[in-house]
């Protein structure tokens, strides 16, 4: 009983590094589309200190899982969390990638006078960072509602993209001059989509993880018994 | 002893079936580049069958891995192969998702006249074929200097990419109808860059599982290396 107390207090202490690195993401979104909103190119120069913070919290999250893995040899439910959380960090990751990408992209354009107003792109970046948020408790929370509107919002940040991309174009085919600045803007608009896609990936994820635990329930019982 | 043997047996399976993945993946990205190339949009249908069988592949490929650690509970070595290969699925199968993304702008495409003759792209289609391929030899071989050589592939496609939008927006730029079939085409290319992209994470998966076992099992010789 006191080996799977301590277990449960390892479960625990996971799911909270978790939602740690993904707040880290969301800040990294923030302050990326930040920068580039305020003009602000110290502030993107800070952004790129997140990528060390974020890839060593990986590492450190995925030793964590092989540990609890090799130590307390995990059955049914509880592997299953514990392997989807690695392929998770990896998600989370990428997105910080992203996040650095954006800053990137903030710099070059706060060389030059702006091209428009930003006003999808900062919309495109709220939903993007509530969707990290939901979907990292949708998973420690096993609450597959939630991840599902997390998969909806996905066709939200698709549309403004596709948004930004036109009227960019319109930029584009109308002055020459606005080529450049417009293909960075797309380029933000795409990090930010792909952010999105990647938070839909992990939702999907939940969703498989919980519905399987519906239905695989009672026969999961049977083998944890048998094993 | 026998249990060993048995194990040693079922690794070797996983690896197959990891490999035989991998080279439905390649065959679906030469199919929907092809379709493109050879304007074949029959060819490009037939391409939306593959993503059902990767997708298949790899719950059958997770499962494989949840059963082995569940059973086997590997050790060290075993255990990270393992659940790198759950990993490594997920990248697999995101990359079958951009080949049906090309496959169905080929089909858009090849509705309207060609505007220009595709040259890069299919270069592109097949650098990252050989990445693919590359990078789950290397990752069944331990084989860190062929995943290195995956990592270097990518700045070649990068590359590439950056030329096929250069080139593209000087079409949309001087004539206006060029616009919608030169979006397609970014399009087209931006897919097969990201499969790149999941190839190089891959191959930094490799990189990393193969050092970490440098590191523990020769610490002199890897030092050595580094000098």
């Amino acid at each position: 009983m006191v080996t799977e107390t301590h277990f449960q207090k390892e479960l625990e202490e996971l799911k909270e590094s978790l939602l740690r690195m993904a707040a880290t993401v969301e800040e990294a979104i923030r302050d990326s589309v930040q920068s580039l909103v305020r003009r602000d190119s110290e502030l993107a120069q800070k952004t790129f200190g997140f990528e060390d913070r974020i890839n060593k919290m990986e590492i450190v999250i995925d030793d964590m899982c092989l540990r609890l893995l090799a130590l307390r040899q995990p059955m049914a439910t509880d592997l299953r969390f514990i392997t989807s959380a690695m392929k998770i960090i990896t998600d989370l990751e990428r997105m910080g990638d992203q996040a650095v990408n954006i800053a990137e992209r903030a710099i070059s354009l706060n060389q030059e006078p702006q091209l428009k107003p930003y006003i999808d792109i900062p919309r495109m970046a709220e939903i993007a960072q509530t969707m990290v948020k939901d979907v990292l408790d949708a998973f420690v929370n096993r609450d597959s509602k939630l991840a599902r509107s997390v998969c909806e919002r996905d066709d939200l940040v698709d549309g403004l993209n596709d948004q930004v991309v036109r009227e960019l174009l319109t930029y584009m085919v109308s002055d020459q001059k606005a080529i450049n600045r417009a293909v960075h803007l797309m380029i933000v608009a795409r990090c930010l989509e792909r952010i999105a896609d990647h938070a839909t990936n992990i939702a999907e994820d939940v969703i498989f993880m919980v519905d399987a635990l519906v239905i695989k329930h009672h026969a999961d019982e049977k083998k944890e018994e048998e094993a």
